[in-house]
């Protein structure tokens, strides 16, 4: 959100879990239009979230499933090829997956507001790379529509617009975050829905601790 | 919910959509508790929602995948293997897709109740059979956990345990409908999430057109 961030510092800045990242990259210039009170996020995450493991794992299963051959599971609990697998590590007493928390967690942070509302689910699913974000959103106050919308296009990191693939496909293998599918509720004036697409490999984890480097040396 | 609904009928009876019956499926049992004020919905949509070519499309993108070919796609409007695909159906003046728009207008009608508030992402995945759906809910009341978790275990169609496996592909080919993952949200004591689970092919369509006949002929 600020620049300043970066500077608040002991010597160590934490780069934020990669379904956090990507999903704040669309949030971020929405929260400063008016102060998002709530999120609601289903992921559709890619493998590669586990390592490259994660990729040679649903390779391998791919190859299996078409030669009817039998599919092991090494890496993910389930098969995840022709597959999707609801839960990323432990779950809590509270049911809540270990992914689900970080995201919850780190959301407030960065948004620098403790009472920010995050419910998710985080679903594994089998695409290489490139995590997916369904959010529900609630804001203090309505805004138009066509002013959220071009606080997206000017927003630095991320393109929106309606017209593009919105798939991880189209998003891999490159820092840009895409924001598309921006709806307001029909009921509740203040909730809108997104989807947002990023790869978690760049924008998710390496380019953005770039991106942090960067800062603290430009200052 | 009620029986009585296929005897209200002037010869014709609707089967509803597919990804509607599963989210009923799991939702009937919980408004029985306390009426659902309004559902937040994605969905993990399996390819042979768009009937048997779908299953074909993602075979032969698999196998061209795995062989490093050029990927065709026919059926759905951007390649289905490794990726997913956020609109399913044409997306009307209010950014909604048509099956996003079925879900919310069938889930009224057979709730009973016009002023269910439902909005959703409708997704397609590389999964060859059942549906799955990650659902907020808003209740009227706060119910407990507990007494939630022993109305989904009595009722009947579904199967409730958190210990069972979530994915898709052990759900495949039976009509039960599949929830867990059942949480009360963090903040809001009235609001929960779940997941469900169920073969849009069998409980998703032709199951349930045979479960209508079978209540109307026992009469």
């Amino acid at each position: 959100i600020n620049k300043e961030d970066a500077f608040h510092h002991h010597g160590i800045i934490a780069n934020p879990n990669c379904a956090t990242i990507i999903a704040l990259m669309a949030m971020a210039p929405i929260h400063q239009l008016s102060p998002v009170c709530r999120m609601i996020v289903s992921t559709y995450q890619a493998v590669s979230g586990a390592g490259s493991q994660g990729i040679e794992e649903l390779r391998k299963q791919e190859k299996a499933s078409i030669e009817k051959g039998s599919i092991q599971c090494d890496v993910f609990p389930y098969p995840i090829v022709n597959n999707v697998i609801p839960m990323i590590g432990e779950i809590d007493a509270q049911g809540n997956s270990q992914e689900e928390k970080k995201l919850c967690h780190e959301g407030r942070k960065i948004l620098h507001d403790p009472d920010l509302q995050v419910s998710c689910t985080c679903v594994r699913v089998p695409v290489e790379r490139c995590h997916c974000e369904s959010i529900t959103f609630e804001l203090k106050q309505e805004v138009s529509l066509s002013v959220m919308q071009e606080a997206l296009k000017r927003a630095p990191g991320i393109i929106y617009d309606e017209k593009l693939d919105p798939t991880p496909i189209a998003w891999q293998d490159q820092d840009m975050v895409y924001v598309g599918r921006l709806r307001q509720d029909a009921y509740r004036k203040n909730c809108y829905t997104l989807w947002c697409c990023g790869d978690q490999l760049r924008k998710g984890a390496a380019s953005n601790a770039i991106d942090i480097l960067e800062t603290v040396m430009q200052s």
